[in-house]
């Protein structure tokens, strides 16, 4: 290594180098992430009003207390929509402005919960005089659902709503301890009003279930809690230091008497008398869930590309271990062991962007499908958003912790970025339905559907089930894997179809001693195969998107996305036999083939990593992280950021003469010595 | 569910019932877990002492800012010390106080780096002038090795120690930002001294490479910074708020000079004139990693065994979903999805505080072997303990993690206890040797080993290379897995030897296209054939350690530890040959059995769950957690907290004059409405 070497500024230099060396049209690809050159023309322009307003500054809350992180919570909140009068930006600007937030805002239960759950299932006059109000923040809501002792078996809540004839009211009610809400966002201290799950008791202690009441929460003129309720925070919501921006409460209600219009009365009602009003559709409820759930796809989506790009960018920069060609410790990202790891998170995030997007396509006709009493594509839907739900929460917490990992000690570096996001996504896969629950729905779907194939009536097969038609038409034979396998997107995507469809037959035989993982390795096939087929249409549509370079370059990244899953699917594949393996294979391991390919893939899209990832289009503000930072000087960066750690505001800690004195005094006394 | 149930009473019915239902002598198994009655006495009279003083207490630690744990830090390490003069405890009674602490302390720097380093290393004239000092903490050390620029890659770093043959000196020196020392614990605020790895630089420009120097960094006086040098703490020192209790530093050495005595200078040296003195033992300098590592096993199965104890004692309270034969939802643990999950922390915790033990007691020997110049030990316990130290971190951060996602919604609460727990183990995948380095260290003896059998002088096999007779004894044939097999432990332990051979063998086939996962498939399969290896002499010894009842639960353990080390290796099994898969028995999954039996015996421990959670021994106080409290309260204690979060001490926010009232008033004002 020669001497004059200086590290911080090789960075730049290997930044520089490395952005040289792409091959594709970055802008191109660029607008294509991002929905097209309006829509990243708007993002640009929001993003740039953003982080030149000091209410979204980032420099500084890594040392925020969980009390600064929450009233910041409530001043970005407030001042997005200041911004929204003050720019006259559109509800899709806006989208686009809370989208970019890195933090979980007080405002969000009242937009993805209260609002679209108020919309779709109040009654028309509820609707009618909330709808306004609702639209323009005059007031905030929030979704009272888990309790402290009840979780996702809503037949089991506690909280009551018993129907009063003589008043014509509900009186809401929490018997217990356990009935208390709990976890809701922006319950604790924001939230004016919630939409709130409660057993509906009528007349005669007729318990017919949990349904959904409006109740007023807090005075709009003092914000005061109203009396009856019981309000508060949960206490540090995370156990990792996430969602400290936003205040999740609970709920306490002491006989609360509500009139009778608030029950959410579009699907199920009362008469006065206290009659229970039958739904026409019970399903129509599960509407409001697969709208939160498929912004979950696009969301983790985003995190993804996040954590490939400050990965990425770090690898390219770092330098250690074997001296390389140029004499120097080689950039980190060179070595296999590293990039086999993050140039695959660069292809789930472009697959799940682009999976979100035709969802939220999808989910915007099944709305408007409902709101004409068409329920035909919601069973469909709702299958494929439990699963891709459950997908995207796994893989993106995955995705996250590998590159953070990747990234070495610095890793564990708050400033690195990386971990408030782990810490803010984490609890994906929970809320919104709990992981395991989901899975469940989606395999219990697909095994009535397996099971109708051998009746004279077979289930029709499409989308999320298409992959069964391997098994209806016996003729079919699994392929055998070859070397050529991993080269060719249709032979993968077959593998993925055929190990769903042999699992959910080995499933459906042995219903009667499953093992314990099952259910889930199941879900996950079905979902994967579903994705599997979606690559293959993006594969096919290609041309149409890029130019010739690019085309070639992001086939690869598709391609890896299909390896890469088969990776993760070896154990299935193996065990069913559609990967072969004999004692005899011991020298000639079967897996070897698919690991090298993944590798070989990989080392071909490094000179386009960066360049891949610039595509995704952050700014430093979005990242904020010292090593992601856009042009490689990540020590500046890191060292800058420690300057400002309160700590280091004074040489002697004022732990010295409480603590550190005593303990170096003492010591010296029985040392009987002082230096 | 009957309407008079109250689930706040059930919790405590519930543990009752689970502890009475317990077969085995809890106190038996306790006094064994602990290593024997005499150390359990120490450990809970000490744990008694402790909790029960004002500076150890718990209750309001989630709260606290980045600031507030520090100081706490600082605080409990100078109370351990006052407490020992006090209570007039042994350096042993010191190790127990120590381990029971679950805070990173700033103290540990000093006596698991600093301490043993100055102890191996210096020359007898430096050992001698500050080890009183150091043993009394009269003096608080640190060690600086990690430089901003430079991980482990000791050739690289950039510290400059000049040797001046005019004035006897070494000049210390930062050249670069890069070159500034990074992330040393007690480096910040605490240390008065450090050891630091720079540079020896020899008249004539001779670069000799990385040794070791004594430098003073704080005043003994006021504690200040001395001329010359540049402190500072990093900043929130982890992304998920873990190690905010000690203050990990930055260094930077401006030609700072210090005589020439202060190089550590056991094992290599400079004479007067600034001529290299060559080392006897270049290996020597490794004994110190060793120690610190050894400590991990130890340390990963309490922290296993705490996630074990809170996730089956939350599960054993929690009633959700189905409900069971008592009209009542059922506990969750006794769902098979989660007790799969669970139950085998048990298993991981007892192997490892057994093996942690065992690995002490080597290392001890160790010690005073190399004190009198043997080193025979020194090649094959280097290796097993750089195998061993990846294995318990990589599966302790996931069994931290599994428990604490099991208990579904609160488990993210930070009052659940294991999110502070996994946030301050999780760097152990890097610090003391990245896990990744220390792997192809693992490998690369393992190869070496290897080849030396075809070769007319093979290598001895023993401890963490006997698995290779397998492969030496060419007759012998891999056995075939069986229903039987799952019931066997010996048969499972050939399995895992069996696996590691081929491995390593393909490996050596493969060297010139290696698969960028073998090296990490590699040392986990030589690791765990070796671990294995000692669980079947645990089993062995299991009729002298416990009576009759314990021994066939113990025994259960064991074999559970065996099987899921075995599920967690299916890829290399099946792939290996070692369990057959063709495409005839796509309907009879040849991995099933395996499940299957792991299933079944999870199954047979339930009842002994709580029992053998309870041998950890572990009190309330320790565990700090509100889901795993003894007596099963867990929505008391959740209630309880949340009381204490500051942001419930005034029923209006501070937010609500500042952020929400404005957001509230505009948007009415949109609304053009007033409610």
């Amino acid at each position: 290594m020669s001497s004059s070497h200086d590290p911080t500024k090789q960075n730049a230099i290997d930044m520089t180098n490395a952005r040289a060396a792409t091959s594709i049209e970055v802008a191109d690809v660029r607008k294509f992430l991002n929905g097209g050159p309006l829509l990243w023309d708007r993002r640009k322009k929001i993003v740039t009003i953003l982080s030149n307003d000091p209410v979204f500054d980032k420099s500084l809350r890594a040392f925020h207390s969980r009390q600064e992180q929450f009233l910041r919570g409530e001043a970005i909140s407030n001042r997005l929509y200041e911004l929204q009068e003050l720019h006259k930006w559109s509800q899709e600007d806006m989208t686009i402005a809370l989208s970019v937030m890195d933090e979980p805002l007080p405002i969000a239960s009242h937009n993805i919960t209260f609002k679209p759950v108020l919309e779709l299932q109040a009654s028309t006059e509820l609707r009618s005089k909330y709808a306004a109000m609702t639209a323009s923040k005059g007031i905030l809501g929030c979704y009272l659902q888990t309790e402290l002792g009840h979780g996702s078996n809503l037949s089991c809540l506690e909280t009551t709503a018993t129907y009063l004839p003589q008043t014509q009211e509900f009186e809401l009610h929490s018997p217990t301890l356990t009935s208390t809400k709990w976890w809701s966002g922006a319950l604790g201290k924001t939230a004016t009003h919630g939409i709130i799950q409660a057993k509906l008791i009528l007349p005669g202690e007729k318990d017919m279930g949990p349904h959904l009441f409006f109740v007023q929460l807090r005075s709009l003129e003092t914000h005061e809690t109203l009396p009856g309720r019981t309000l508060g925070d949960v206490g540090q919501p995370d156990t990792l230091c996430g969602w400290a921006s936003t205040d999740n409460g609970f709920a306490r209600f002491d006989h609360v008497r509500i009139p009778k219009e608030n029950m959410l009365s579009k699907f199920a009602g009362v008469s006065d008398a206290g009659e229970y009003v039958t739904p026409p559709h019970a399903k129509m409820s599960f509407s409001g869930l697969i709208y939160f759930r498929s912004l979950m796809v696009t969301n983790a989506g985003w995190l993804i590309a996040k954590a490939a790009t400050v990965s990425i960018r770090y690898a390219t920069v770092r330098r250690q271990g074997e001296i390389g060609p140029d004499g120097l410790e080689r950039q980190i990202i060179t070595y296999p062991s590293v990039h086999v790891r993050i140039i695959p998170l660069l292809a789930r995030a472009f697959v799940y962007l682009e999976l979100g997007r035709a969802l939220t396509r999808r989910v915007d006709e099944l709305t408007r499908d409902l709101s004409v009493g068409d329920t035909t594509q919601l069973a469909e839907l709702h299958h494929m958003v439990s699963g891709l739900k459950v997908l995207v929460s796994t893989t993106g917490i995955q995705d996250l912790e590998t590159a953070r990992r990747s990234m070495g000690g610095h890793g564990y570096s708050a400033f690195a970025g990386l971990g408030k996001l782990y810490a803010d996504f984490l609890p994906a896969a929970t809320y919104e339905g709990e992981n395991s629950i989901l899975e469940q729905q989606v395999v219990r779907a697909a095994l009535k559907t397996f099971r109708s194939l051998s009746t004279p009536r077979p289930a029709s097969l499409s989308g999320t089930s298409s992959y069964l038609c391997l098994i209806r038409d016996k003729a079919l034979v699994p392929p055998k894997a070859t070397a050529d396998t991993w080269a060719k997107p249709e032979a993968a995507i077959s593998l993925l179809e055929w190990r769903a469809s042999l699992l959910v037959q080995e499933m459906a035989n042995t219903t009667t001693t499953p093992d314990p993982s099952i259910t889930q390795r199941v879900s996950r096939a079905i979902t994967e195969a579903f994705v599997a087929a979606r690559v293959g249409e993006l594969i096919a549509a290609l041309d149409s998107a890029f130019k010739p370079r690019a085309v070639a370059v992001v086939r690869k990244v598709y391609l890896l996305y299909l390896l890469t899953t088969l990776e993760s699917a070896l154990v299935d594949l193996l065990s069913l036999g559609l990967i072969i393996a004999t004692v005899e294979t011991a020298t000639h391991n079967p897996t070897r083939g698919l690991r090298l390919a993944v590798a070989r893939l990989c080392k071909e899209l490094l000179p386009e990593a960066i360049g891949l990832s610039d595509a995704f289009g952050f700014s430093d503000w979005e990242l904020d992280s010292a090593l992601g930072v856009y042009d490689g000087r990540v020590y500046e960066a890191l060292w800058a950021k420690a300057q400002q750690e309160p700590l280091n505001r004074t040489d002697v800690t004022e732990a010295y003469e409480v603590s550190i004195k005593p303990l170096l005094l003492r010591g010296q006394k029985i040392a009987g010595a002082k230096l």
